[in-house]
């Protein structure tokens, strides 16, 4: 078997105030075996190199009181400045921003990767969101106590889409979002589990009744869980 | 100053192919300080001790073809009845799940905790989903390697409502979701960054003018980012 030596210029330079997170999972299993093979890079700054004094202070109280602290728009800023673009887009993870989807996910995924910045305290100085243009990306309506593992996420949803991380790329065609639906439920050995058989087209070999069969369970499931997503995929179809 | 141990018996039990990602990011910051406080008990279990035969075989490929391998369904029952359950919910994440939400996790935080069933390949055998009544619970609209990153993303979620885990508890009442809104955007020093001045309301001390200024804004970016978080504002305000 002939191994062929594949290497992307896709990076992520990741701006934490953790940087002993990373690369954690990402250095592991599917994503780490890319990381080694140079599929994709992975830069992690400490956003503290940039803080003021001999403290090297990050925050400060929020302007008009409450709790918590916030992050100085000075000491974000000089830390985004340092770092060289290359035309990657700016993203700070925080739940004010738009949610993720896999369309934006693709996209990055498509493009030389992603400067990411991951808040913590109560947040960021609004002013350098402002003067920096950053794109504010969401995982979802929940609140996490810093940005570092949503950043984990979108980079894992990234890279997993570069060509030769996966074994095999037709597992990204069929799956979650891809057509706007959920996908279609799996089965496998054995046969019968807990009295529970296989559906019995799936055992047939009929190629066409098979796929017939899986979207209409895909339909199903997007229509029951996701009227949201079924919405617009009836839309798509008409 | 008097410190006070408090402990909780909030525990997440993890089961995964990967239990080298653990704890990962959850060891480090508060997360890693609230695990050394035992504020929270973490416990992950390797899938594969459950595999088949001499090579511990915890797949197969998907009965009708298609990419990719399967989990099967026979390996995960064994894994998920392995752990005592003690009445947590015990959680499938997927992206064909229900998206999880500050409500949701609100909920788990106030619980005794959560069994968190972390997917690789292709997906999990359905008829384990079925058989266990797994609840599927989505990170968002995009697609990882597994459920590794996702169950972190739910775990710190919930840890960092527990008491204790946060220095102010306060941090908690304002954030986005809270009321239903975005949070608003936050200031700190310096007074004027890159000729962006505070905005002045913040620096007068007027409390009700401060607090009517925040909620303005907060609606104001809500009602521009996120329509449908508006549209359910409204409704309950009225």
């Amino acid at each position: 078997m002939k191994i062929t030596t594949m290497s992307s210029n896709w990076s992520a330079t990741v701006l934490t105030l953790f940087p002993e997170m990373f690369p954690g999972p990402l250095g592991i299993s599917l994503l780490g075996k890319a990381l080694q093979q140079n599929l994709w890079q992975l830069d992690v700054r400490d956003i503290r190199d940039h803080g003021l004094g001999k403290h090297r202070t990050v925050d400060d109280s929020p302007a008009g009181g409450g709790p918590g602290m916030v992050m100085r728009a000075d000491v974000a800023a000089a830390a985004i400045d340092a770092v060289e673009r290359k035309d990657r887009p700016l993203i700070y993870l925080s739940p004010r921003g738009a949610p993720l989807t896999q369309t934006r996910v693709r996209a990055l995924a498509s493009g030389p990767g992603a400067v990411l910045l991951c808040g913590r305290f109560e947040g960021l100085d609004q002013r350098v969101i402002e003067a920096r243009g950053l794109e504010e990306v969401s995982l979802g309506d929940f609140v996490l106590a810093g940005g570092e593992i949503a950043a984990m996420a979108l980079i894992e949803a990234a890279v997993r889409l570069l060509p030769g991380v996966l074994g095999d790329p037709a597992s990204t065609q069929d799956e979650s979002f891809a057509a706007g639906l959920l996908e279609y439920p799996h089965y496998t050995r054995p046969q019968l589990f807990e009295e529970r058989p296989i559906p019995e087209v799936l055992s047939g070999g009929n190629h066409s009744e098979i796929a017939k069969f899986r979207t209409a369970r895909a339909e199903e499931l997007t229509k029951e869980r996701r009227p949201d997503l079924w919405t617009l995929y009836e839309k798509t179809r008409r």
